[in-house]
């Protein structure tokens, strides 16, 4: 009777470059954060990905990230806050149109990358994101890292937050994430893997030193930008399917 | 108890740069052609333009470009239809959201700079074009050239369309205008243009030969991009005015 | 005691997004068209292909293209010819100091995409890029389609042009190539591929109606945005060295 | 028989956005620095300036800045070093070859905006930028703040490093400028700048305390992005003159 979200990153594709295999995450997730255009994702590859999405099932949140197409908006920008909630209102609104004219709506925001990172500790941007998604509609939800400074601004604001774990993150006894500069930080044994999942499912982690930890994670995410990352993401859904456990959007 | 609108290109400054004085020009005009990040436009800088339409009673529009800065829009570009119906729908998009983030909504389209060239002959660029405002809102009206391929093709589709007129061009005894390649195309005496506005809120144009044609604009165009053209804007607004003639937006 | 020039796009990945296989293709190519940033490549990308060129003894050419990301370079702009002339110089320049920094030299041009096109027949576009060329080093030798507009006027200006082949592609009787929208006009059998790049070694093509013209190709192009494009160009290499052709930059 | 370099920045247009007064700020500095591309630029537009240079008679400079069009360069980016030292070295190339399309060479550099800021302090940015330098031309000059960890960078790698004052700034008495944010950072009184120039180019300066500190300052930077700044390197250079003090380029 247990239900979780699969959330994984889509639509990263950019003209004559394409990135992940999106029609096989697609498949296996519940929630698909869509790029919209400034960090990755041009106008027909978004769309194209939102039509796979409606195929599959899967809800459509927004991936805003900084404008930084040569870095993939993997690079801190040290924004004007104003320039940047600017920036994430033109890129919802961008998905939102290409959304509409494949009959679905944008239903989450979730921010990527170097933005994700940023808004988990710098107050101002982490405003900046949450006056944006105000100003789209208060009605979206945000999907967190939990504990982080976004969480609590949105919630201030009040907006809905839904906190995230991760399938393959080492985590520490606070409940943080290990860094990924050091050992053990991304689990790759698929077993080792499941077991995370099944206990996030039960709302719980086990941390690097064995404590284990409640985690209330509404959504779990997974990868799917290389084969690896795509088999990983299958496996799960499938072996939480098998076990009864519902994958299906928070939104 | 003449009823005519005026319409301007703003929102054109990118990032540092500024264009054209947006402040003066929404002041003369009732339709307000904003510029959409694609030729022009910044987020932050977009969303001031439309804070400042609101203030001044200016109604919105969408001015989508081809993707080309260096440019400023004003190259053809031998687009795939597909890739350009979804590059106007995800500026149409951005800008809705911005607008709605003031408290607005965006009222029509009005293609820009070498996509309106295109599309006055160019078929498969007019149908695409027409797609994407059909896919984003089939209410939304369009601000053609008369005689144009997409006049006929969104009219076709069932879109609404409003034929503009130009302030301050000279026309050809069959009704095009005077190419700018050739003298006389574009007017710069005051009181000529003002007659010529004038005539055409009365329905008719005199043609470079002497010819009175009829013409149905539900739009004059002026610009705002030069210390000039905002003076032409405001003397056009100020003596229609004068004159008893309302300057009201068709949208 | 033959001797062929084999050449190939490379250099085209873009910050996150990699293209074609580089390492494997300058492995069997002797002259690299390396991306100049405009339709593809970013420096640090640019810069490791010239480096893997250098380790594998392969002539760096320049690859300019339009500036235009989103579309690959591959949608003819209507370009300013000065606009366009700096625009190639820029990218020349760009790559040259990339060179420099990995201890060799841009020997050659050859540009891309729909610039290679549009210049085989557009007089202005064409004249742009030779005065590019000769204003960056009039000793750069042009890679150009025999016949073209900018063959042409390269010679006109004192370049020397080397004149290529397509190892893929079929040949009308008049020497030009089947247009790829017509049936026949990439060849896929090996055998056949093969049997087409020694006739170019011998100075002839077999027409699709099976007149043997002459041709005199100082370059045959391959390509290595695909797994086959790979292999073909390996399998090229191996069969000309096998059979005693010399596999040479003509730079 | 006093000699000092006066500096500014140039080229910033792009496409249809025009920047400051080049042709002004020309006729009244020594050495200029031009915008590459990346914060700032246009092909076209970077030669036309430094045609202009050319014409005044002004040394031209690399002025290389993040790739950031829609912050101006301005914004501080996270940027992996070997990424940073390759956006470099690709800005300079470019400059030097439409430099040599207009007869003339890149004398020295000096990074632009919130590069410029960063390497003041950051250690691994700055290492880049001075690699990047280095690669490029190591008996290229650069314009760095004194006492700067590019400064010390720059000269351990064997570069020749010119100091450079700010001839608008105030002073804090251990030599470094009093912040923007503070009251008085930037000096207006005509008077005040000129007596502060001149003392520069006896070599010293009087701090905000009174306190007049010894400066080794190279050249003076000068501003040329406003009628009042442009106004003001007009003057600097007519009272210099007139005083007998040769405004000449460090390079």
């Amino acid at each position: 009777m247990s239900v979780i979200d699969l959330n994984s990153d889509v639509g990263e594709s950019f003209g004559n470059w394409s990135f992940g295999d999106d029609a096989a995450i697609l498949a296996s997730v519940s929630s698909a954060n869509v790029a919209c255009g400034f960090h990755a994702g041009d106008p027909v590859g978004i769309r194209a990905t939102v039509r796979a999405a409606v195929r599959t099932g899967t809800t459509v949140g927004a991936h805003p990230g900084y404008r930084d197409l040569a870095g993939f908006g993997r690079r801190f920008i040290d924004m004007d806050p104003g320039e940047l909630r600017d920036d994430v209102i033109y890129q919802i609104g961008a998905l939102q149109a290409l959304a509409r004219a494949e009959g679905t709506t944008v239903r989450y925001v979730k921010p990527h990358g170097a933005l994700y990172n940023t808004i988990v500790h710098h107050e101002v941007q982490a405003q900046a994101v949450v006056d944006a998604v105000r100003a789209v509609d208060s009605a979206l939800p945000m999907l967190v890292l939990p504990g982080s400074v976004v969480e609590r601004r949105a919630a201030e604001a009040g907006l809905r937050t839904v906190a995230e774990a991760f399938a393959d993150r080492a985590y520490r006894p606070d409940g943080t994430l290990v860094p990924r500069s050091q050992q053990g930080a991304v689990l790759h044994d698929m077993d080792q893997i499941l077991e995370h999942v099944f206990r996030l499912v039960d709302g719980a982690v086990r941390a690097v030193d064995g404590t284990v930890l409640p985690v209330n994670a509404g959504s779990i995410c997974v990868h799917g930008d290389s084969p690896g990352a795509v088999a990983m993401a299958e496996n799960i859904h499938r072996e939480l399917t098998a076990q009864g456990v519902t994958v299906q959007s928070f939104a």
